[in-house]
C-alpha cells in the first residue's frame, strides 16, 4: 500500500504534464470486455488523452512505477471503473440511494461499511455524498495504510475528469491554531491533540501543573475571546434563556474544589497488549489533578429556572469545538447530579487560580467531579436540560463498555449505560517498567482513585505478582465524606528480599465501598479500550 | 480435648456422688513440691474429700477415664495450681489490677488475650471478674475444643470449694424463646440463629419469601410486645424525646421499596477455602430481596427537629435485642444518609406486606437500601444522632475490611471505615457445584447486585474459567436510576460445548459505575472473611 501511495502521488505530478487512459492495462487485465470502454475514465486529468502522454509519463517516472500504477489500475478497474461527477456522488448520501464518499479522484460506495466504522455511523453519515478530506484532515488517525485497505474494497469507481477539485485535496489545516504545548507531554495524537504527562512527572505533585495537565481533545481548539464570550442557557419551556457573558457567571458565588480529570481510555495501550483495541494508546498518565473554580451549575441553572422534576431528565453540554459541518463536541449527565448542589458541578473558569488554558476549555468548561473526562466539557456554549441523554456521538456511540465477547460486528451501542462514575484505579508510577532498581530497599509510588465521591481507603503492593501484599502510605489530602473528587498519592518503602533478581510489582486499590480492581485485563477487554483498571503491574530487575 | 470434655461432663456426675482430691495425681506428677498442696484445690466438690471417693469414682467411670482426668490435672496442675474465691477473682477485671474469669471451677487470666479476642476486646471485657458460661451460652460458637485449648494456656488456679457454684454452670437458655424456623434454611449457628436459604430456592422469586429470607441475629430474639412497643427518638440539644408507639408510626408516609439486604460475611466459606477466618460459614445465601414499607428515617428525625449539619454526623441505632449485661445490638450510618429523602433509608414495619417476622426486626427494624446488612438494625428501640459513629463492637471492631496481609496480631480496627455500601457482586445458584449437568444444553441461574444504589448493567459467564464469556439475560425489575436498591436475578442457556466433560462455570457482574468483581478470592481475603465478591466459579461434570 505504501508503494501504491507513492505512486499516487507521483501520478498526480505525472497528470499535471499529461494523463492519460491506459492502453497497457486493458492489455495486461482479464480480458472482460466491459472494461474496455470504462477504462479511459480513469484518467485523472479532464485534459485530452493521447498515447503519446503514457510514453511520457514512463520516461518521467521509469518503468517500476508505470508497472506499479498498472497493477494498482487493474485491481481497481477489475471492481469498479465507472465515471461519476460529483454531481451524482452527491444524491448518494442516505441509506435509501446508497452512501457515497469521495477521496482524492476515487468513489466509494461506503453503505455497507456505515455501522462498521469504528468512530461511529453518525460520523461517517456526515461525510456522505462528499468527499473525506475535510474529515480525515480532521481526524488524523485515518491516514494510514489499512484504512485506505479497507477504503479501497468499496470503490466504485472515479471522479469525471471535469470534477476533480485539487483544492479540496489540499484542505487548510484546522489544527494550525492549536496553541503550543509543553515539551514534555507525551503526545498520543497530534490531531485532534492527546496527550499525556510522563508518569514521573505526574506524580511529582498532588496538584497537577497546568502545562502537564493530560490533554484529551476531539476537535482541533477553538480560539475564543472572553469579551464576546457566551454562554448560553436554554431556559425551562416559557421562561428566556440566559447568554452569560464572562463577568456574569464571575457574579455566582465562586466555588472552588480540588477534581482529578481521568480520561476513560486511562491505561489502554495495557488492554491493547492484550488484543487489538480502537482508540488512542493512552498509558498510566490520561489522568491529573486540578484545583477548579468557577459557579456552581446548580446555581446557573436554578437562575435559569430549572429545577429538579420527577421524571428522569439530562443536561446537555455542547462545547464551542466543531467539525467542518458545524457538529460540536457534546455531552450530558443526569439532571439529579447537575441540581446536587453536593455533587459541586462546575462552570469553571478557572484551574489552579489561572484562567482555563486553552486546550482546558477556556474561558470556560464542566468540572463533573467522581465522573468520566468525557463529560467535562471544555470550551462550552450551551447548556440545556433535555428529557434524553445527548445526542453527541461521544454520548451514546462511544465512551461505553461491553464484555470481551463484544466485537465491532455485534456491538450494540444501545445496550449499555454511557459511562459517568469510573471505577476505582490505581497505578505505580515509580518505579517503571523495564528499569532496573538497587537491592537494599526499593520506594514505589503510584496515584489512586476511585469515581462517585468515593474516597481510596487502602492501595496494596506486592514485590512478587501479587503472592504477598503490603499496605501502602497514602499522601495527599484527606478526603471529605461522599465528596473524594481528588486522588491520594501513595509510596511503599520495601526492603527488596534477598538474592531476588527481578521484582513483579503490583498494585491495587480498594475504596470506600470497598470496590477493588480486578486481577486481569483479559476479562475486562473491551473492543473501544476503555475502563482499563486491572491490577497495575511493573516488571524491574535489581541490581546485584 | 473431645475426651477431656467428655471427662469432665462424667466427672460433673461423679462429683454429685463425692469428688476428692487427687492422690494419684500428685503421685504420678512431677516433684516439683508446690504441686502437692495445692492439689486439692482441684475438687469439684465443696464437700471433705476422701480417698474413698476416688475409689469410688474410678469404679464408676472406668480406669481409662481416670488416667484421661489425671492426665488433664497434671497438664493444669504443672502451669496454675493456685486456688482464689470468687470474691478475688471479681476484683481483676480491669487491664491495672489484671484481667480474669472463670469457667467451671477454673480460673483463667486472660489480660494478655483480651486484644486478642476474636470478637473483640470489649466483648471479653464484658466477663471481666465473673463467670465465662453466660457468655458462652449466647455465642455457642465458643465451645468448641480449640477454644477451650486457647484459654488452658491462661489457666492461673482455680475457684476456692467454697465458690464453686453450680447454678451458673446451668445458665438459663436465653435463646429458648426463639422463633420456629422454615425448615428449608441451612443454618450456620443455631445460637445466635443464622442461617440461609439453600441456591435453589434463593432464585426461584425475585421477592424471597419471608420464612426464608436469610437470617442474621447476633443475639437471642427479644419477644416484644406491639403495643407496649415505643421507639425512642432522642431529640437535638433543647428538644424532647419522641416516644412512638407503633400507630404513631403508621402516622407518617407509608414508603414501600424493593431493597436487596446481604449480609458482610456472604460467600465467607469461599474465603475459607484460601485460609481461616473467623466468622460463620455463609454460602452464597446470605443475601435476600423484600418488599419493605414504613416510615422514612429522614421524616421521623425531622418530627424529632432534627436536620442535616454542615460537621459530619451520625445516626446511631440500638436494637431491643441485648446480652446478659444489657449490651444491645447497635450500628449507626452517616446523618447525609439519614436525612436524604433519595437515601429511602426506613423504619420498616413491614416485609413483604406482613407485618415483620420476629428473626427480621418485630415490631420495627431499619432498612438501609444499598448497605451492608449489619446496619439495618432489627428490633429498632433508639435512635439519636451523634457526632460519632456508633460505638458498637459491631460498627469499630467487627464489619471492616483489610488487606490479606494483616492478621489477629496486626489488625488496627481504626485503620479502616466501617463498612457502609457494599462492593458489586453475583454468584451462581444453578447449577450447584459438583452437580452433573446433561450434555446439549446447560441453564445457568444466578443474583448479581451492588451496593449504593447502583445499578447492575451486565452479567457475564463463562463456561470455560474465564477464558471466553458470553452476556446473561437480565430478570427482574428494570431498576430507578440511583436507586437500584435491589439485585437482578440473571440467566443464561448455552450450549455445551461438544466432547466436554466438565465444565469450569463462572459469573462476574458489572455495575453502572463500570465496578467489576475481582477475578480470584485470594487477593481480597480478609481475617474477618467480610466483603467475598470475587468471581463465584462452579465446576461441573457433563454426562456424556
Amino acid at each position: 500500500m505504501l508503494r501504491h501511495r507513492a505512486v499516487i502521488s507521483r501520478l498526480r505530478q505525472a497528470c499535471r504534464l499529461q494523463s492519460v487512459p491506459s492502453r497497457l492495462c486493458i492489455q495486461a487485465c482479464s480480458t472482460n470486455d466491459s472494461l474496455q470502454p470504462q477504462c479511459p475514465s480513469l484518467a485523472f486529468s479532464g485534459d485530452n488523452s493521447s498515447p503519446r502522454g503514457w510514453r511520457v509519463m514512463g520516461t518521467l517516472l521509469g518503468l517500476g512505477a508505470v508497472l506499479a500504477y498498472h497493477d494498482h489500475r487493474c485491481r481497481a478497474a477489475e471492481k469498479s471503473p465507472h465515471i461519476y461527477t460529483r454531481e451524482e456522488v452527491r444524491s448518494h448520501s442516505s441509506p435509501e440511494t446508497r452512501i457515497w464518499v469521495t477521496l482524492g479522484c476515487e468513489v466509494f460506495d461506503v453503505t455497507e461499511f456505515v455501522d462498521l466504522h469504528p468512530g461511529g455511523a453518525s460520523k461517517l453519515m456526515l461525510a456522505a455524498g462528499g468527499p473525506l478530506e475535510p474529515f480525515w484532515a480532521l481526524y488524523a488517525v485515518h491516514d494510514q495504510p489499512h484504512v485506505r485497505e479497507i477504503l479501497a474494497q468499496y470503490k466504485v469507481g472515479e471522479l469525471s475528469p471535469e470534477d476533480k477539485a485539487p483544492s479540496t485535496l489540499q484542505t487548510s489545516d484546522p489544527y494550525a491554531d492549536d496553541p503550543i504545548r509543553h515539551p514534555a507531554l507525551k503526545v498520543n495524537s497530534q490531531r485532534p491533540f492527546n496527550a499525556e504527562p510522563p508518569p514521573e512527572l505526574l506524580t511529582e505533585n498532588y496538584i497537577t501543573p497546568n502545562p502537564i495537565f493530560f490533554t484529551r481533545n476531539h476537535l482541533p481548539v477553538p480560539n475564543l475571546d472572553r469579551e464576546t464570550y457566551r454562554l448560553h442557557v436554554v431556559g425551562p419551556p416559557g421562561c428566556q434563556s440566559l447568554f452569560l457573558s464572562l463577568d456574569d457567571l464571575y457574579q455566582f458565588p465562586k466555588h472552588e474544589i480540588t477534581v482529578t480529570l481521568q480520561c476513560a481510555g486511562n491505561r489502554r495501550s495495557e488492554m491493547t497488549r492484550f488484543k487489538e483495541v480502537k482508540g488512542l494508546a493512552w498509558n498510566t498518565g490520561a489522568i491529573s489533578t486540578a484545583c477548579w473554580a468557577g459557579a456552581r451549575l446548580c446555581d446557573v441553572l436554578a437562575k435559569a429556572g430549572h429545577q429538579l422534576c420527577e421524571t428522569e431528565a439530562h443536561v446537555c453540554f455542547e462545547g464551542l469545538d466543531s467539525d467542518p459541518t458545524g457538529t460540536a463536541y457534546g455531552a450530558s449527565i443526569p439532571l439529579a447530579r447537575a441540581m446536587d448542589p453536593e455533587a459541586e458541578v462546575l462552570l469553571a473558569y478557572e484551574m489552579n487560580g489561572q484562567p482555563l488554558p486553552r486546550d482546558h476549555g477556556f474561558p470556560v468548561r464542566v468540572v463533573v467531579p467522581g465522573v468520566v473526562g468525557a463529560r467535562h466539557v471544555k470550551w462550552v456554549g450551551k447548556v440545556s436540560v433535555e428529557p434524553e441523554e445527548s445526542y453527541s456521538h461521544w454520548q451514546r456511540r462511544d465512551y461505553k463498555g461491553f464484555s470481551p465477547s463484544v466485537d465491532w460486528d455485534t456491538v450494540d451501542f444501545d445496550s449499555a449505560p454511557s459511562i459517568q462514575e469510573l471505577p476505582v484505579q490505581s497505578a505505580i508510577t515509580e518505579p517503571k517498567d523495564g528499569e532496573t532498581v538497587q537491592s537494599g530497599e526499593v520506594t514505589i509510588k503510584g496515584y489512586a482513585w476511585s469515581g462517585g465521591g468515593r474516597a481510596v481507603v487502602r492501595v496494596d503492593v506486592s514485590l512478587d505478582g501479587g503472592l504477598t501484599w503490603q499496605v501502602a502510605e497514602l499522601d495527599g489530602e484527606e478526603q471529605r465524606p461522599r465528596k473524594a473528587w481528588a486522588w491520594r498519592l501513595w509510596q511503599l518503602q520495601a526492603p527488596v528480599p534477598a538474592g531476588k533478581k527481578e521484582l513483579n510489582i503490583v498494585c491495587k486499590a480498594v475504596d470506600d465501598s470497598y470496590n477493588v480492581q480486578p486481577d486481569t485485563v483479559a476479562p475486562i477487554w473491551n473492543l473501544r479500550g476503555v475502563l482499563s483498571n486491572a491490577w497495575h503491574r511493573v516488571h524491574v530487575r535489581v541490581t546485584p
